[in-house]
């Protein structure tokens, strides 16, 4: 079966605005068991769009394009596909009145350029837009059915998968739904991902896909057959072991939460390279507040002994990127913040600031509780300030993953080079 | 002049790749006066790789495919040119030569995999790679002149910017290369800029463009007539007036970093709700050590007694979420780290917390100097928590940009009321 998509609209052929929806619609059918053979971009002027619809339309069993459907003169779909056709536009008395009814309830009357949207190709059938004021419209074209959906993304996407997938379903052969298990990964590349989980041989009905979303690799394993899933799952689980960060959706911080709130735990940060990005990124799930106390982000050295507690005498002797400091800065954040762990972080993110001791990527991470305080120097091998930051927040955001788990601290990532390493019991 | 752009690959196709190189070549060749007419995606097998070969080498007079040009046989774009063009392949003597000299300073040698980088359609000339192995190759099919560039985003640009367009310019009528001017704007949003923006009658040469980056919306002006360009300049900085961020390209922090460096100034920062995010954007340029001295991040109610030294009796008369809070907030940040400014947000990002008083989206701003401290409280009309955090962030800082340039510090943002507002002498 031929599936094409067509994005319509000069602001995205010209770049300046990511065909979101286009990435979007691909993968959501993808997940569905269906795949497109080919996605279109074209400029939304009447020849281009007459053409790409009366190619496709030879080629294709579906076509889905998307924009053009407003009220203004730029929004050429309708009339486009009416000229392919050979047919005229004519009033669809339904969604006329239902524009009538909506615009009605604030107190607005129907302009030209308004009713324009409830005139479609003679023939088609409504797509019903619950969202906004275009509604979709559906219509055979010689072998090809065609669905013409609104550019805005949450009427496009309400659209998809509220009526035009499960229309596809009903007038082609239906696909079983396939079901999609995620495993979100952090310290193993790509390429070694993909040797790995090879080398295991997971069942022929098994589809592997992964997704990078830097500095994690995200496993999917993409199933219609159940049984052979879940022995695929335990096998993938088996095989990588403690660098799963969690399974399913969601973030890495709406995991961690969990745990943390399960255990009754608080926490503290004191921040120097990462600056704010760790808390950023817990506090950016609703209900944090049920665990982060506080961040301290002691960008200079004064901050960092006014702050969480450092002494000067160990920036003097140790220097402010070392495990001994990120050591004090983790304890003096749990201990002043009155919380039951602290995590610190003091890095070199570059581009300057760098020595040969201590090279651009150097950075110190420590985590502290009431039993124990772990540091460790890592050397994180990238040249840009914002990856090593990235980088530095996901491995402290491990160790304490880590300790809530009881696992070891300790993590040999491939890529990180361990440089010091100290456990230290508090009293 | 119709040009056309390929990608290949089922990895772009499923979605499971967002397609950053076609957003790139199309802004890229749009900023360089051209445009492009089509982009297409299609799968990586080989029939349909030679059917969209076929297709654009009669439509087109530029084609630039991207992809599939590397050593595993999933890369088939050489294969599928030679075949729609009816020749063999051949071996690029000069290639060949290239990477067995590439390969030897690493002391290895070529395997049959890795040569077949060197077999182009027979006919076709070659485009340097300097960064990667694969070469580009160029040749002239049907109508079309087709250009096939690596996947790799690096060596794409590269090649794209240094061969592909200059060869473009030689073999077609060259067009003059525009200038663009960019200007970052805050606090109108792209509706109501582009009204403004059209009702000045900019002259005819000049292509108005916006790109949102939310919450900002970058202006562009597009030209190949200087003078044209510099009138526009002029009547666009003085409608948009104190909205406009800063000109050019860099972030909002470069800007306030270069601002704040030039004065000598220091900054230290108590955040609440946006939790570490004005730190964390700040701290993404090298050299904010220069100016910034330290966050608090202070998200529960005694972290902001304990670290910013806000009266709890303020807190239990006002609320957190308070101008009167945000101030002490400021003050104290400013006092206790000893510096220049002190700058603070406390609001209610949601979605729970809400109440009738205080609905999500309440937010209080302070900005504390040694002369004076400016509070106020702003209802951001969002109900997603990032959007309301994203927003808080550029409201903080345009409270510094506004106080560092003299400006009133109570804008007039079109979306966002204002429901409290203090300008308080400190002595």
């Amino acid at each position: 079966m031929r599936i094409e998509f067509i994005s319509t609209g000069d602001e995205v052929l010209s770049g300046q605005i990511v065909d979101t929806n286009a990435a979007w619609i691909s993968q959501h059918f993808f997940h569905q068991g269906r795949q497109f053979t080919r996605r279109h971009t074209v400029a939304d002027d009447l020849d281009s769009l007459i053409d790409i619809i009366t190619e496709t339309s030879h080629r294709a069993d579906v076509v889905i394009m998307n924009g053009g459907l407003g009220p203004t003169s730029d929004d050429l779909s309708a009339e486009a596909a009416a000229k392919a056709m050979g047919v005229p536009l004519s009033l669809s008395q339904k969604w006329y009145d239902h524009l009538v009814t909506k615009y009605a309830k604030s107190n607005r009357t129907l302009s030209v350029s308004d009713e324009k949207q409830a005139w479609l190709p003679q023939g088609s059938e409504v797509v019903d837009n619950p969202v906004g004021t275009a509604c979709g419209f559906s219509f055979q074209f010689n072998r090809a059915r065609f669905y013409f959906t609104p550019g805005v993304p949450s009427e496009f996407k309400h659209m998809v998968t509220e009526q035009i997938l499960p229309d596809i379903q009903q007038r082609f052969t239906p696909v079983t739904i396939p079901t999609l298990i995620k495993i979100k990964t952090f310290g193993i590349s790509e390429s070694v991902l993909n040797e790995q989980l090879c080398a295991l041989n997971l069942p022929d009905t098994i589809t592997l896909g992964f997704r990078v979303d830097f500095p994690t690799v995200e496993v999917k394993l993409l199933s219609t057959h159940v049984a052979d899933l879940q022995k695929a799952r335990l096998q993938v689980l088996a095989e990588l072991g403690e660098f799963i960060l969690f399974e399913g959706d969601g973030s890495f911080a709406q995991y961690l939460q969990h745990l943390m709130l399960e255990k009754g735990h608080t926490l503290s940060l004191a921040e120097s390279c990462t600056g704010g990005l760790i808390a950023s990124e817990l506090i950016a799930v609703a209900g944090s507040s049920g665990y982060l106390d506080s961040s301290h982000v002691t960008y200079s050295n004064e901050s960092k002994c006014r702050l969480v507690s450092v002494n000067k005498a160990t920036i003097d002797k140790y220097g402010a990127v070392s495990i001994a400091v990120a050591a004090e800065m983790a304890q003096g954040a749990m201990r002043n913040a009155g919380v039951d762990f602290g995590i610190a972080v003091s890095g070199i993110a570059g581009p300057g600031g760098g020595s040969d001791d201590k090279p651009v990527g150097t950075v110190a991470f420590a985590l502290a509780s009431h039993t124990h305080t772990v540091s460790q120097l890592l050397f994180i091998p990238r040249r840009d300030r914002q990856g090593i930051r990235t980088v530095a927040l996901y491995v402290a955001l491990d160790m304490l993953r880590r300790e809530l788990l009881g696992l070891d601290l300790a993590a040999e990532f491939g890529s990180l080079e361990r440089r010091a390493y100290c456990d230290t019991v508090n009293s």
